[in-house]
């Protein structure tokens, strides 16, 4: 149906720089991790890497231009991004581009613009180890659910818990239960204009949650799921004559 | 469940002093008009208009913290309404103020900013006399339907066609036929935050829509529905203990 | 917006005849007890209980006909609901009967008549003590959550757990935590032609979940979102003339 | 993702043997001219047709073992089909299977049986030329849009109008316009238990809908979309120990 879906993706990437902690976990950075749960796979045709202090943000036409699913991750530096530059991803989202948002994208600007929401909800890390999170399948249809056990468990997670500020997605894949007692709606798919929006809560920088073959198979999956629909052409907007003969 | 809900109007308020036409149409304004659809309603507590031309644009703190559900009609002047107030709404809205945007609000800052997406659309306003509109109702079982017949024919209306760039409903209750040969999701609903939105298509400036009785029943329902939900408190944010014993 | 709603309580009425211990828990009938969120509230006509040994399963045409919302009890029996009277009960919610199906309820025949799917879940009755539940509001918009806390606990529960094979509900009111790790979609709300079902899940006979305050306001909740909505006329079905000019 | 789709397709098989008129206008039967769309195309591994009169109404288990997707085209011998071998296929859907349920189907016991609704609608066979039908592309996010234009426009078809007795739908992808004046949700998404439902409304069996190349193009699309999710297991059912240590 495609000839192979050309995947960058966008990480913050400061984390990695800031804390030899994280530097530890990810020693080729949370973008270089998210990375291998997609390279080399069946559909995948191509998979980059950028990063926010690269030139424009990463997110210059000429990347943009040749993207057909972004994976973005973020956490600190949201305020950073450039409202331009967040409403350039958020029209390429509406124009056709997928979106995957890890963990704390839930606060950032794209997603955020394109969910219309706050996207708040409570948290907690716990004494730096975290806490037990379950993710259970409650959508076995969805192709995101491809190949996954019933649910898929993180020893060491931060929590994230209702409510949580967004709209009601269109498909849920996922939902968390987490040892301290809270839920999440976790994996959540939503269309936007002619694009498609996946947030899936795992991905704290201190845990090595993308080190977990379930979750890599997420990705994945999430990945193939957002690639374009490609219509025969994009819908007319503005001011159209009649279609039908008006008398 | 709840002592009456306060109403207020938010009216464009431009048309009806450019245009001698449209005050012919609407001598008491579109707002005026819309306001005779609640007003005195059962479950209705006061309805107010306010204008953009009013001080703080008729948004100020005190119109908005005495608010359950704003009406929106604008058209030619979005643009006007400053980001800050346009964001301001949007708050309400997520703080649980209803919000029934009409017509042409489908381009307004603050719906556009709770939907994510461009509100574009296909139009035409054939000839000055509009063409024939038959909005179906595809949801019986919504309040909304409330003693509605199954159709509402409008003879002159301002045509609105898909693709129509929303978010997928929550729920839909109207889709509208249009003698030109489009049709278009024209009466939808989402929740958003602690608040409810809903979006009704009808309403064009120089058509006397607002006078229908079928269409004032659909506004006097979409207040009703789109009253605020008063839980016990607001949802708790950001970092917390846990509720269970972490060992 | 209506006169007031007529609510049937419809009890299978077997445990408590054949168990002490849920005598001792529901002296007056698991029916009785559900009773008692809705009777004397504001907007609640009348309440009836009925069971399944009266007359006609206690779903005649004369109790059918005089019921706005029927609550459903059921467990041990489902299989002796007739197929005649699980059909009629689906077909009043499709004519506008609100129905409200507790617990167990999600494996009676007209639930799952109404929803196409076998309701089949994870259970769990921990040493007859249970475990604790905790149900999150994910939907604070919700007429349902009106009134409610942030999250409802209670402390001993029989657990149902995810994969839930139902429709994805329209709009999704309630999730729950269990101690033991599950989690369960369990407030859950669908249209269904001109009715309205919503599932809550807690309510096991031998745990006094009915008398918890935060849960007698979810009944009433629910039952008043359930009432019928009243259309002009029910919808046209069948062979029908064109409303245009065919030429 | 897969291995290849095993499409079977289910012909009821009468019109075409009892009518001249249809067998001129489908001279290898309906079934064979959806065949048309889907085979040798990418994805699909094998088409196979069956009608009602074949042995064991074609669903037997050797058929419904080796089918990943089923089309089916019914209109006047629904009743034929057996109680038991509808919810062979209702069950089969819940267990992973795709159906495709075309035209007339809104009526066949399985799509009556997953759906939990009556089906009903309005319809017109318009002096045996039928009307104009303009199928609009409402989500063009949607897979089952690949490669379609804004709309499709059939010059003569049977009308089936709201309203249309149906679940909301999960995904909306098409809504008609037709020349008499009425609109229908006719491309419409669930998932149910493990499956997908698709229910596409072109087909009428004396008009060649089916030879439209984007209608074919819509067959091929929802084939493929309602392909099997597989999980690494299917989901666990009943009494379960709990996941965490209970004290």
């Amino acid at each position: 149906m495609t000839t192979g879906i050309r995947v960058t993706i966008w990480n913050e990437g400061v984390h990695e720089r800031e804390s030899e902690e994280v530097a530890r976990v990810y020693p080729e950075t949370l973008g270089g991790q998210l990375a291998k749960a997609v390279e080399g796979k069946t559909g995948i045709a191509s998979v980059r890497c950028v990063e926010l202090d690269d030139e424009g943000q990463g997110l210059t036409d000429a990347i943009l231009d040749t993207t057909d699913v972004m994976l973005w991750w973020g956490h600190i530096a949201h305020a950073r991004v450039t409202d331009e530059n967040a409403e350039r991803v958020q029209q390429r989202v509406l124009d056709g581009m997928g979106l995957v948002a890890f963990h704390s994208a839930h606060k950032s600007k794209p997603f955020r613009a394109l969910m219309g929401t706050s996207g708040n909800l409570r948290w907690r890390e716990w004494k730096g180890v975290g806490e037990k999170e379950r993710l259970w399948v409650v959508d076995p249809a969805h192709p995101i659910a491809e190949g996954l056990p019933e649910y898929i468990e993180l020893p060491h997670a931060e929590m994230y818990g209702e409510h949580f500020d967004i709209p009601q997605p269109d498909q849920q894949v996922f939902i968390s239960w987490f040892q301290g007692g809270e839920i999440l709606r976790s994996g959540c798919c939503w269309h936007r204009g002619q694009g498609k929006v996946f947030y899936f809560r795992p991905g704290h920088e201190t845990f090595p949650i993308y080190y977990s073959e379930a979750i890599q198979r997420v990705i994945l999956n999430a990945t193939r799921w957002a690639a374009p629909t490609r219509g025969a052409h994009s819908p007319t907007r503005g001011n159209v004559p009649p279609l039908e003969d008006m008398g």
